[in-house]
């Protein structure tokens, strides 16, 4: 397909983009210009951007539905993570030469349909065609947030020695073997992230979703921090199936991972709450250990879960 | 080379990017967290979304400083296009297995020069490893902007009947055999933007940057206006050694191209403006015609100019 005739597509929904505020932007200059043009409720804006690249986060043969989806989810899921409000995305794609039209236009559905729920609408995008056709499908994705009714964000850094490590619903075996699973189709924590703030105020201390692993997130929080992070092994709730180690290490649950002084609310709507760990102040200058305590025996973690862009 | 380790050479430049404002945006909070604050001026925003993809838009072996520079200059030039202000942006890369860590600095370095020489600082980014070496190098950059001083943008559409097609600098010729050339290093007319909305105020009805060629892109003018343009051969400034025909197809000028009534400046800065047809009433009920007039001898040339993300 052209990219002329794509943006066809995009643009039939101009009109109902123009005629209604979605999420927190209004849209001004719908796709179709040189850039969109949104307008926000005010002059703070945070921005992000994040890719799923066929071979690395999905298996060739995944529906394209799904992929632009989970392009969209991952994103809405690092504006959870600061607690703040969607306003709007722009995606670029690379195809594999020779994509047929009806997977374009799946992968844009994926893509439209994702951003719309979260109010967070595609305003933009790029489209580029391989030179060759077994080269990898790349998505990229762009999202702005607004800061909340409060107007504060929560960042990573601001845990305190002592505050409890939380995580929202359950963790690991989200990637199954065919590729399938729930790294996939998941529910970006954003009204969670939002009800947490309202419910905890001042003593919410950072924040950060699970993308890597929860091993390798906590420490971030700890680092961020200079602190080290203890996990009590049993206290952190898996999935079916799934044992501590693999929950802390295997990643894309797109659960929240916070920081709070005293305890947080048990479910916030249907989502439960736990409370997994404690941060402590750390062994090294640096901080950043994450370390797991299973029936008296203690576990280095921060090694655990994966890393995105690992050449090795 | 790590996500971690990569990262932490961004966030090097953290200090210099909180302490002082950049281009339209302060930094409130920079690399490293999940998402970048950005304080605009006003509430309204402009977003864009352009990649290069290695194979389509440079070949391999190209320097990556430069592919890191055309990624971000090829997004600075979309906002030239709007004549908007630049305020910052965000970079995803996908990188071909073993692509070793020097490699990588250079494309941050490209990246990074080039975003911070246009007042559009780095504030976020992703990195993601091909499964594979041979596959190709993707770079998404997502720019923001914002309207300059008198508040507005300008589009596409608007372009009259009887408005003149203008061009500035010169044309074609911008990509030799070997993959070198102007393409991957030129400077975006956001200045020449700015100064040309000055000087003609509502006058200019609208305008795009080169990248498909001016065939083609003066044929979106006309579209969006729902009129054809007619375009004088002899007048339209071509590189050296280069035919008004590859001029008004090579495409990857990244020139303004404007539609406006009555004369504009003959020179914005250095850059010279010319003044290459006229928009007309259309033929048919969609408008997009471009046609060539050379020594009497009519062309069409709504066809020239190559099309971004043609798989055929």
């Amino acid at each position: 397909m052209r990219e002329d005739e794509l943006l066809r597509h995009v643009y039939a929904r101009n009109a109902q983009l123009q005629s209604r505020a979605t999420g927190g932007a209004d849209v001004l200059i719908p796709p179709g210009d040189d850039m969109a043009l949104v307008q926000l409720q005010q002059r703070n804006v945070l921005i992000a951007t994040d890719q799923v690249v066929e071979g690395r986060h999905f298996v060739r043969g995944t529906s394209m539905r799904a992929i632009g989806r989970k392009a969209v989810l991952r994103n809405v899921s690092d504006i959870a993570a600061m607690a703040a409000v969607p306003s709007a995305c722009v995606a670029a794609v690379a195809l594999p030469k020779g994509t047929d039209d009806a997977q374009v236009l799946e992968l844009l559905a994926g893509l439209q349909g994702a951003s719309e729920e979260h109010g967070c609408p595609l305003v933009g995008g790029d489209t580029s065609v391989h030179a060759a056709g077994d080269s990898p499908l790349v998505v990229t994705v762009t999202v702005l947030a607004e800061p909340g009714p409060s107007g504060r964000v929560i960042q990573r850094a601001g845990a305190r020695a002592g505050d409890l490590l939380c995580v929202t619903g359950a963790l690991g075996g989200t990637l199954q073997a065919d590729g399938s699973g729930k790294h996939l189709e998941f529910v970006p924590r954003v009204r969670e992230a939002l009800e947490l703030m309202s419910a905890l105020g001042d003593s919410l201390h950072a924040m950060i979703d699970i993308s890597d692993g929860l091993g390798r997130d906590a420490a971030h929080l700890a680092r961020a921090a200079g602190l080290d992070v203890e996990i009590r092994a049993e206290s952190v709730p898996c999935n079916s199936a799934v044992t501590w180690r693999r929950a802390l290490s295997d990643g894309e649950d797109y659960e929240l991972a916070f920081a709070c002084a005293g305890q947080p609310p048990a479910k916030l709507g249907d989502v439960p709450v736990t409370v997994v760990g404690t941060f402590v102040a750390s062994r090294t200058p640096t901080g950043g250990a994450c370390r797991v305590v299973e029936q008296g025996t203690w576990h280095d973690a921060s090694t655990l879960g994966w890393q995105h862009g690992d050449a090795q």
